[in-house]
């Protein structure tokens, strides 16, 4: 089978990383045998909207609703484009229409990185965070009451569906019992957040019951974020709402050192839209156009896409190339203290996969 | 002038480290001519609950409402209480009764704590957490539909008054003008939640017109939660809603290893009700009745309660005592390697304050 792959770069450095990643992709294809095939878009860009007044074309749905999974770089440019413009109409907007319930993160320590820790090695620290991706905390109901007056106040009503919550709930706990160590961590406020995080709770315990060989635990946020610095090797599963899958997926990443390599995989598991895969790092308009941004969170959501469209022994072999590729500092670009550039980074790892 | 304490030990090691927070600061009432009397109550406990079938008395707010503060120990025991019924029956009911608007936090990098982070040192990490702390996310509307069947939902408001924001934000920039650096960093999630949150910004760009002499700054929470990690130093006073200034509150003595020992006001700034001050641990059942908790947080505490009540100078002797006392391993308690119990560590604070 011939994958069908919709290639979006956006702005920024994500027009330098995703050549590296195409080309590890590539390489990694062609060495175990699969069929990649690459449609390139320009839209989701500054480019675009300059030229268009949109972040999209009206018929995106039609252009990219069909490929196996969309691959992408990066949006955002707040100099240029408002937030609520660039990311509402773009990535946001894929999460909602292509119904991607799961946001998927690892944090994983890795070598030759700095470690923000003290005394953590690579090993100490491998879990995932499994973050519901489509409503929670970020929901468009609410409004303003009495505007410019002192008896102002605005309301924003966090929704948790009993769909919503039991299928992110299912496959982090399908994840858990899929690995080793067989741990799911749920991440709660019910002591505090009286109403919908109590029933996060109720149904965590509920599925639970499901997943009977999954030893599984909770803890509030506030104590979790303490404990992601504290024993980050206490985690394997960790999930949370919308929002609070954000703040940890980007907590754990900064403890291993990783926030500017981090992949991340915007999943529809049921396969009836793509999925996006794309790095966690932003656009960095500041170092843009330099050469010198790190690709590898680029090429490790390339290596998650392949995972996710069944191709684990091709994507295991891109992962286990950045490891290679991260340990020598001469392959390491600037911001890990090595002395590379975007392309001489990706070449490398695209070397080192076998 | 007499200020008139009541005093709520609560339960567990609340009961153990009070005595020790109430030594330091007799000593330090005498050393500096500051009055101080103690009222004692037994409510907000187990054994309080057990009588009475309620945390407190009908009559709570008579007996300790005209204090010119609360020093309180702990409340919770999960085994025994539920949470709703402990923390919503004492803590919140105090935080919303007398309007202590304000939960006020150091983050500190103290002598002789192992810090979590690598190659920090004291005096690196040194700010303010400010919370709000009425309302925000802990609110009381909202509730679910169509229980038991898939199409279960619930819903939680999220409220922000102008009232509530402005005054948070007010106290912040008072406290950031009155601190050498003058920097002020707000917390959002303005580019996910997009109703209550932009209108967070929109008051603290509001309210930063007013204090032209303090610098600020905004990061998203996920963003800001992987700083404290990577630069702790950056900050100085840092505000946040509710729900994000409970999360920075923990992280952040998380970050400097001092979560066991890390005190806590929650003020109202007005003096229209009495202020309550605690450490931020809880009631530890697990170690209660050995003698073996850490009295720092609660001492600490105590002084913040001194400073709130316009003793700043007797406040800091007890500041710097708790230094002097940490950095000796002999004068510090087990859970940070030293071989003090709760008493004899508290001896050690009282007899170095001067
Ligand atoms: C116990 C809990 C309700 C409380 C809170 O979330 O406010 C606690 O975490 C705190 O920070 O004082
Ligand atoms: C850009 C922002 C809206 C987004 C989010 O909060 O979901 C980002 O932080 C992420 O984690 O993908």
């Amino acid at each position: 089978k011939q994958y069908r792959i919709a290639v979006i770069p956006g702005d920024g450095i994500g027009k330098e990383v995703m050549p590296e990643g195409l080309r590890v992709l590539e390489t990694a294809a062609k060495k175990h045998g699969v069929s990649l095939h690459f449609d390139h878009f320009d839209f989701s860009s500054w480019d675009y909207y300059e030229k268009h007044g949109q972040m999209m074309p009206d018929d995106w749905k039609e252009k990219i609703g069909k490929h196996d999974a969309i691959y992408f770089g990066a949006v955002g440019w707040p100099a240029k484009i408002p937030d609520h413009v660039s990311l509402w109409g773009s990535l946001i907007k894929f999460r909602r229409e292509f119904d991607q319930y799961v946001n998927l993160r690892p944090v994983r320590l890795m070598p030759g990185v700095p470690c923000p820790l003290a005394n953590r090695k690579p090993g100490d620290i491998d879990f995932w965070v499994v973050r519901e991706n489509t409503e929670g905390e970020y929901s468009s109901v609410g409004g303003r009451m009495f505007p410019d007056t002192d008896r102002e106040f605005v309301t924003q009503q966090t929704v948790m569906t009993r769909t919503g919550v039991d299928r992110i709930l299912k496959f982090a706990f399908e994840l858990a019992q899929s690995r080793p160590k067989k741990h799911l961590t749920s991440a709660t406020k019910s002591n505090g957040i009286s109403i919908t995080m109590p029933y996060w709770d109720e149904r965590v315990e509920a599925m639970a019951k499901k997943f009977p060989g999954v030893k599984w635990d909770k803890y509030h946020i506030d104590i979790l974020t303490a404990n992601f610095v504290l024993h980050p090797d206490w985690f394997d599963v960790v999930v949370g709402s919308n929002l609070f899958g954000d703040i940890l997926s980007d907590l754990g990443p900064a403890c291993t050192g990783t926030i500017g390599i981090a992949p991340s995989g915007n999943i529809n598991p049921e396969g009836d839209f793509p999925s996006v895969f794309e790095p966690v790092h932003g656009s960095a308009p500041d170092i843009a156009g330099q050469g010198i941004a790190n690709p590898i969170g680029a090429i490790w959501s390339g290596a998650m896409m392949l995972d996710h469209l069944g191709e684990k022994v091709a994507g295991k072999s891109i992962v286990d190339a950045i490891e290679r590729t991260l340990a020598e500092r001469t392959l390491r670009t600037k911001d890990l203290g090595g002395n590379a550039d975007t392309t001489a980074c990706g070449k490398a790892v695209a070397d080192m996969v076998d």
